[in-house]
């Protein structure tokens, strides 16, 4: 057998083995969780390890919990046929947050994204301890009935309405809680180990960013990934989360994604960001709201937006479609720029149906010109409200699946 | 010596090994782009390889005319000095060119980007064959000459006006030409064989994405790449280039980019995309140009309109502000969807000047809002109108550097 840290004169690397290792590993986990059924001799073929390297590797994917032997249907045939393996979603689980403007929200997930439990609590926003301290006590009190499952937690994720630092430790600004430049990884942490939640890594990221890979590493079709989605958060802000080349795009201040102050018109309505015209000032509930009752405060529930459209009050459908086509536009303007595979419409703007969504598609289509080629799919979020939580969850295994 | 194909029981890859040394090799050459000065022992160190694979390596990259010993002053000290390694621009050579609506141009380039040699040479649009044997006989005469200079060929990169497809292989759209669909890469190469040209691959890309490639492969202090680059063509169309994650990215539809038709108005005047609004309608030559003369048709030349700024004609100068500012939306719009570490700005429109740029400048400022953080710098093009060809010779640099 050779030396791992044996050199060697061929010119291949013999550097970080334990690196390369971790690779592979995460290589062949993809390949499972993507092709479920393969048996270790298809993992070999397919990721051109040899076929002892695919089988000590197997086993210990086996026994850390993520995937297993398939049942193999009893058959008449003669001699032993391969084994396939599968994502086991029985003994690992993950957990996601949301610290909302008013409230915090935690899930449970499987390694598929099916919420296990989930746990919405309002608070009044204060100062970030105490909001940090209420979050961890919701946490471990989720860790502690995944216990009781017999499942292992594979790490936390936490999602905030705000931009945070490429490393996920810092918060850049939080424009409605005004916690700008302030750790929250590190304290996190320390208080889920205080309050005994099992090891974990804990990743903070923007809200938009995590809802972007609740759509991304949890698809459908058995994580058949889209090589580009854009999400769009529509609630009384929009923000935008892009997940191009399987990595979330942060951007050089971590900024990226705001597409939701992206300027529709110049000299447009103010924007509560102080500029003008922002797609957020056409698009979303606040917009709306505006529309009907002139005033910027107190924005209306959508709760009640829904039910004024629903009746077909005319007020109420005219400044709905009007934001539709704004959406649109929008739509219209990441698909020239960024030209993805697919478009995700999440958030509570999308509860007000047809003469919202509908409009957008429509105005969308119309605007295309002559690059109506674009083969970009739309789509509504499948995770509702839970959207942040489930990504954020979503955020941990996509670190683990990226090795 | 360990055997290469050999299976091993560590759960490292023993997969395809010449793929594993392409990329030691190039990830070697990268640290003597950006570090030149460094000696062997220093790169096992950074790369992790061993120092019996780095000389390897590096014997290879210096018989290939990649990278050379530097000269090393002589000093009373006593013992053998490392040698200093550098890029050897002396030995290879890039042949990039530009297929334009009416003129082709082509750039001989070292491995810096310093241009070596150009010609620029008008002809009449028509069929792609009769344009690619025009080019194919002006790559020829270029590859004659270096090779008289003792210079190998690395290969050949051509951008086009209009989209290509994820290979370089098919054209997508050409609206000024009319290619749609056609092969290109394989009968370029094909007539490069048949000219005497040395063997070298045949890059296609869109001739933004060109441009966004010289600034980004060939960029200043060392090869120092940002972490992101958009870069802005600007003339009678505009258009885009994107570079993410050190790749361009070209989007799910090969047409990423398109910034010139994102819409900046709602029912905005008419572009010639068949849409409404778009940038191209504010920015571009063509706007500046109907906003002095009423007229579509003809645009005015970059050289009047230049000299009607320069004289002061106040609605010279009023056309050209207005365009500069929607420029500066522009900008705002790509820095808070996409927060690039640079926006380049490229294309006859920069020589308008302040009334283009400065106001340019001052509104991409004044609409950033809270999102006044960004810290994205914002600079001309480098190359003029070599742009696409040297970007072009770049993209095949990319290439060999990506493994």
């Amino acid at each position: 057998m050779a030396n791992v840290s044996q050199p060697r004169s061929d010119g291949v690397a013999t550097g970080d083995q334990s690196l390369l290792k971790r690779i592979n590993s995460a290589a062949l986990l993809r390949l499972v969780k993507t092709g479920s059924g393969l048996s270790r001799a298809d993992l070999a073929k397919r990721s051109g390890l040899t076929k002892s390297t695919v089988s000590l590797l197997v086993q210990e994917l086996i026994d850390d919990g993520w995937i297993r032997e398939a049942e193999v249907p009893v058959s008449g045939a003669i001699g032993r046929r391969p084994t396939p393996l599968e994502m086991d979603n029985s003994r690992l689980a993950l957990l996601g947050a949301e610290i909302g403007v008013d409230y915090l929200n935690v899930v449970a997930c499987d390694l598929q994204g099916r919420v296990l439990a989930e746990q919405l609590q309002p608070y009044a926003p204060g100062e970030l301890p105490a909001t940090l301290a209420a979050l961890s006590a919701m946490l471990a009190q989720q860790d502690k009935a995944l216990a009781q499952q017999g499942r292992r937690l594979l790490g936390v994720g936490v999602g905030i309405p705000g931009t945070v630092d490429a490393a996920g430790r810092r918060i850049g600004v939080v424009p409605n809680l005004g916690w700008a430049g302030q750790e929250i990884a590190a304290p996190l942490a320390a208080l889920l180990a205080e309050a005994g939640v099992r090891a974990a890594p804990v990743k903070v990221l923007n809200e938009a960013n995590a809802a972007a890979l609740s759509e991304y590493v949890f698809g459908e079709g058995e994580g058949i990934h889209p090589d580009s989605l854009i999400y769009l958060s529509l609630g009384i802000g929009v923000g935008g989360g892009i997940v191009l080349g399987d990595r979330l795009h942060l951007g050089h201040d971590g900024s990226a994604g705001e597409v939701g102050h992206t300027i529709l018109q110049l000299d447009g309505p103010p924007c509560r960001c102080g500029s003008r015209g922002c797609a957020e000032a056409f698009v979303s509930q606040r917009a709306v709201s505006l529309d009907l009752t002139g005033a910027t405060a107190p924005i209306l529930p959508i709760a009640e937006l829904v039910a004024k459209v629903t009746a077909g009050e005319p007020a109420a459908v005219a400044a709905t479609e009007r934001a539709g086509r704004y959406l649109g536009m929008l739509m219209q303007n990441i698909c020239n720029a960024l030209d993805p595979a697919v478009i995700v419409l999440g958030g509570p703007m999308g509860q007000l149906g047809a003469p919202y969504l509908a409009t957008a598609r429509a105005s969308f289509q119309a605007l295309q010109g002559r690059y109506a080629f674009h083969s970009t799919e739309v789509r509504l979020c499948r995770f509702g409200l839970n959207a942040c939580a489930v990504g954020a969850a979503g955020a941990v295994l996509h670190d683990a699946l990226l090795a």
